[in-house]
């Protein structure tokens, strides 16, 4: 696959990643009587994934995350090369996806991005429930960890064939189940990126730990996964999001 | 397979997407206290095109929406004189599906269709959140378009197969979480028009933008999805949705 | 398999699903604040099939239902002979499950099954939302009826093969999401018998209705599929759910 | 694979169901205006499994329970003398997972484990709807023992292959659907310890119960499916949940 296609492949997919999971938060979560609260968020954030890990993995792997990039990349399974335009992919098309949310927000009366409804992420007074900044690093470094050991094995060439999207999906879908009130859940800098450019302020003044946090947790599970399970190690794998050998 | 049985299977799915779709909105979203909320709607929707994909997507596709029969006729895997047949049964049978909810809906003491809880599709004063027509149009025409990439590349033929049904089901249950408030969330023109023939009113008049939004958004998709990503467009998609070549 | 293996199957099956189902509407359904509601009851009435399915499907076919039984052998894919042994085995399932459940839930303090907090199912006075009968009668009809089609359509043998126990699991979630307002959703003759034996009163003189309803939109699914679909039918279905030929 | 592969597996799994589905029930069921409740607590149980399951299963088989790898014993799945190990891995993964999402809870202003919001399971006056012991006794009873039918039958050699971790993760969703209000639902002797051994004091007096009652529903499980079932028991699956066989 050329890099062109899956360049954009990635693009268009954190594009929908940031569109619809931040845009469940912003638009829906706290809509009156029947909003859908931190439970339809988080099944939102995962279905962004699913979906786009079955209609676009066969193109680009659909990592949709820098962290995840870096991660594979550390236990071998993307070339080192790959990882700038993938990385690039991705940021841009957050910032897309989290403008073209600002577009159909600001069509409701009222509406004020600053004042804290665009999904941003954040540790201490804007977390949404106040945690540390300690308790936000250890949160998003271990739901980042485990997030890429279950990529790692779900398309490991000896894991069940065609259920890694779903599992890679849901697993998303229950990091946030558990992790919004702390940092309103990243594991993800170029989701965390989007909506902070939109909004500046401290979400940017904040954005480093959701660059520093889920990297940190993502290099570790790349490098201990291939040492602790290494009979079910290949260099890339032939599982069902692998990205072709160069 | 015979036309006859592929527009038996089309009406039958729309029937079934509207009946359970809009029947969860208005029977079930506000019931005091337990009711489901647009969280379990957009479970709802999701599920009609998830079960409908699995029982009769061998038979027709299970499109159930016009918008998604022109995105394929535009990528090349419908056959353009299929398009009529399709759009004609599965309008007819979102229409069956309202009459039919709308039976059971007037059981319930003091049920009022007219005065808003039909499950109809509006802009501005009739969008659940007040959203404007601008910010209602570019909903409608980002979601459908992602929709129908989502279709297109689930199943294309190096997609993984047998999963297309599950990530396109799941795909409507997420765009239902992120844009009820906005639009009340159509993305299907045959979903729109059945409760507006059956309430009329605002519903009837505001009809216009969800057929043109919807189209607009998946006509940009069946064109580009091929363009953008060659090397996996073939005509007819081998794929386990994919209708039958003439 | 021995019809003992597929009788001992079919009562355990049922068994869960009434325990399971009605389980969740009678212990979570309205715990303070954090109960589960409508939504979270439905979709463990889906789960208890979908488990089931899976875990023994490959024994018996897990019906767990006296109209899905009943429909498969209009639609010829189910022996005459052995409806009898099936729906015996689902009402004594059905039977022992609530049971158990009245067990557990005596357990709380103050609770009162005739109080009306059984998870029966009922029309008029005792539907939820006062449906009236016609309109219960019409809602039992149409979700049988589509239930029906999707568990023959996702069984056919040209069906995705493996989806099937998915699909039938995330209809039944669908129906309830639908119609827990309008008759409490049964569907199922044997989960309506279950908790009405337990309970008696309203829940048993109505239990008429949970019967009639659902055995008439089984059949006319049954008699429809083939006759609509014919060149997909086979006396015998090879999916994953078929029941062994005699 | 090496048992140390396994332990490992089985270790870095149960942490993750525990601080997985015990941090979703801490730190969001009750977050205000938002918060996911039972269902959502619900959802991140089973999908912790799911997750393992779908990535760490061609390792250890993801038991992450020593009731499951228990029943799988007497069913005659698990070697007798792998049964140490694993339950060895399992209580202390759950008590690292524990440990972990106290770090974290302990970053929220004013947050007190000892006052009862750590995901305890426990019954009488500690159980959530202040269920008796006898009725909790027979709730985690019957509640293991489908939990463990699903799992035997669902990896069984002649069931649908690959669905297995779908199908027992969310029969996990499931069972707390219906019994969190009653023992805030264990069904797993390390789900139990790992936050009585961090909260102490009635938790832990009361842990026995945890023990006891899933290991009776197990064993039950585990002695009667080979039994009723004899056609489809091998003594070593070759499902995709297998264990390696000596």
């Amino acid at each position: 696959m050329q890099m062109k296609q899956r360049f954009l492949a990635e693009m268009f997919g954190t594009f929908w990643l940031v569109l619809g999971g931040c845009g469940s938060a912003v638009l829906a979560a706290k809509f009156p009587e029947t909003g859908i609260g931190f439970a339809g968020v988080s099944l939102a954030f995962g279905l962004t994934v699913l979906t786009m890990a079955y209609a676009l993995g066969h193109i680009s792997g659909a990592h949709l995350n820098p962290a995840v990039s870096v991660g594979l990349a550390v236990a071998g399974r993307l070339p080192i090369r790959d990882l700038g335009p993938y990385v690039v992919a991705q940021v841009v098309g957050g910032i897309l996806g989290a403008f073209v949310l600002s577009v159909i927000a600001n069509g409701a009366p009222g509406f004020d991005a600053a004042a804290g409804g665009f999904a941003t992420n954040g540790y201490g007074a804007y977390s949404p429930g106040h945690y540390s900044l300690l308790a936000c690093l250890a949160c998003e470094v271990v739901m980042t960890f485990f997030f890429v050991i279950v990529i790692l094995g779900a398309t490991d060439g000896r894991a069940i064939s065609g259920f890694a999207p779903l599992a890679i999906g849901l697993c998303l879908t229950l990091i946030h189940l558990i992790s919004i009130p702390v940092t309103n859940t990243s594991v993800n800098p170029a989701r965390s990126t989007g909506p902070a450019v939109i909004v500046g302020g401290a979400a940017l003044s904040q954005l480093w730990l959701f660059w520093v946090a889920p990297l940190i947790g993502a290099c570790i599970a790349g490098f201990l996964y291939p040492r602790i399970f290494p009979e079910t190690n290949v260099a890339v794998a032939p599982g069902p999001l692998a990205i072709d050998a160069p």
